[in-house]
């Protein structure tokens, strides 16, 4: 295992640590794997998290516009209810707070659990859960599909709202219609290896790829032969929009994730085709992003996620936002 | 070679036809592999380049309050100066052009070239070269010491000074203070693979990593034993401190650069571990940057840049700025 870190067990301390110092912004809850914003708003508050390895998210979301607060569990493990509860005490204003959880079973389990212990301390707690993986329909960590990098568009358009001082049920109805709207696939090059394991999350041979990945170095659905990258976006692209349910002349944002190794000369590469393809379905895409948004430790691939947009969804992704991995 | 991509021949131009596609601020010149702004500014113009498979360097720092033009090479290949003319002519506004060089003996052949050809035409141009890689003194494709992730501090710094109206003498004194301000070392943990090759650019064991690597493939000055992230961190800062002139109570900038293929999570291990030393010599951390700034490929390991900055730099440092790859 050849990684920079300094010991397995100190993993992810060490990163949240690091994160801290790099970003005055954040600060950590004493005691926990919590990042919350240094200065607490006072408006509905959105709480998001999941395994860490997928840097920046989500501590990286937190600040001006988009999570108050993030929880990091161990390297790809669902962080604990008490952390959860900590989260959501610390960035509750009294508006309540809205949880962003990705669809996987500890996760919901956690995050519903900390929901309770809030609510029965009187603080008024919602949640929503993203699905955007169009590739399987359930697996080892999920029943129904799974939350991955089109995770960040909720983050940002939920966070948008409450930035904007909208009521919790009208943040969670924004964060569901986000959801409903948005579909996304992956692929994967190489593994990634889990610092506990030691040993990649699975094999690949050197012409083979790994089609409709997940972020938690779980195989995907099944195996093809290392092609041209625009034939692989093309297979990509087919999965989303046999899900999706756009239709012509449809305004659509559009997220390229590096899953952790790959050189966004090769997203802009995969972008080319992709934008190829939206334009060949009279798609307008009014915004494209590309790097490294919701990763899978140095997996090398990438994700597509594309998001349906209607006026408001528009207006609130373009709002500002000043995170330290998202400024707009 | 596992890569996506293509065609090894269209490598360059699918990646920039890609970065034009996501950012609709950038405007390529037909013909070439120039990206300017879609907007040209009444002002002092900024034109920097190299090497394709730095991204997001250059096309990516092209924007408000950083560059105005980039041009790209073919991979680790320095831009032709009928190239780099291109550019200059596109971005020249009567005020003046300086260009950012890094410094390796190709590049400033071409930029030098692409200079004079400029010149003769009666376009003002300055140039100023970046050497911020205190690990070689001389190199396969230098004179001096190399030119690497530091170079986009002066991007930054010198763009601000240039969006703020001041003139080419300015921007330019500006640039070279930057320069004489700011020290990097990188080191790695896999080499990576120049696509027209196909084989990785060395060999390193399981357990050795290559320190004072540069951005090209190159090797770096010599192996050591893996070890905890920290101490490679030490080793870097100690290179960095023997050459940075830093005294007790200094303001500083700090970037960590992922060479393209390290996840943010070891970045950020790494950043952990320098913050407590900048500490312990009583260094007072004005900003951290960590994240893929300038890469060498699908290279895993990372560089610091130490910038020290005075109140001048540290103003123009904070200024705004709107491009790809960096927003302030």
């Amino acid at each position: 295992m050849k990684k920079l870190l300094n010991q397995v067990e100190t993993y992810v301390d060490d990163l949240l640590e690091g994160m801290v110092a790099a970003h005055s912004a954040l600060r950590r809850i004493p005691g926990t794997q919590v990042l919350v914003r240094a200065a607490k708003g006072n408006k509905v508050a959105l709480v998001s998290g999941g395994g860490s390895g997928h840097e920046p998210a989500h501590g990286g979301y937190v600040g001006s516009g988009m999570l108050d607060g993030a929880v990091a569990g161990e390297v790809f493990t669902a962080p604990t209810p008490d952390q959860i509860l900590a989260a959501i005490q610390a960035v509750d204003s009294g508006a309540g707070v809205l949880l962003v959880i990705k669809n996987y079973t500890g996760d919901i389990l956690n995050f519903e659990m900390a929901a309770e212990l809030a609510s029965a301390e009187g603080i008024q707690v919602e949640q929503v859960v993203v699905d955007d993986d169009v590739a399987v329909d359930g697996s080892t960590y999920t029943v129904g599909r799974r939350g991955i990098a089109g995770t960040v568009f909720v983050h940002k358009i939920a966070g948008a709202a409450a930035e904007a001082g909208q009521p919790l049920a009208v943040v969670k109805a924004i964060a569901e219609r986000v959801i409903a709207n948005v579909h996304s696939m992956g692929m994967a090059l190489c593994p990634c290896t889990v610092p506990a394991s030691g040993q990649p999350s699975f094999q690949l041979a050197d012409d083979e790829i790994e089609i409709g990945i997940g972020i938690h170095g779980e195989p995907g659905t099944h195996r093809e032969p290392l092609r041209a990258a625009s034939e692989i976006v093309d297979t990509l692209f087919e999965h989303i929009w046999a899900s999706a349910g756009l239709a012509s002349g449809d305004k659509v944002a559009v997220l390229l994730n590096g899953l952790g190794a790959t050189p966004q000369s090769e997203l802009y590469i995969a972008n080319r085709r992709l934008r190829a393809l939206l334009t060949a379905r009279n798609l307008d895409v009014h915004k494209t992003f590309v790097g490294e948004f919701m990763t899978s430790l140095e997996m090398a691939g990438f994700s597509i996620s594309i998001l349906k947009l209607d006026e408001e969804l528009k207006r609130l992704l373009d709002a500002p936002a000043n995170t330290p991995a998202w400024k707009s």
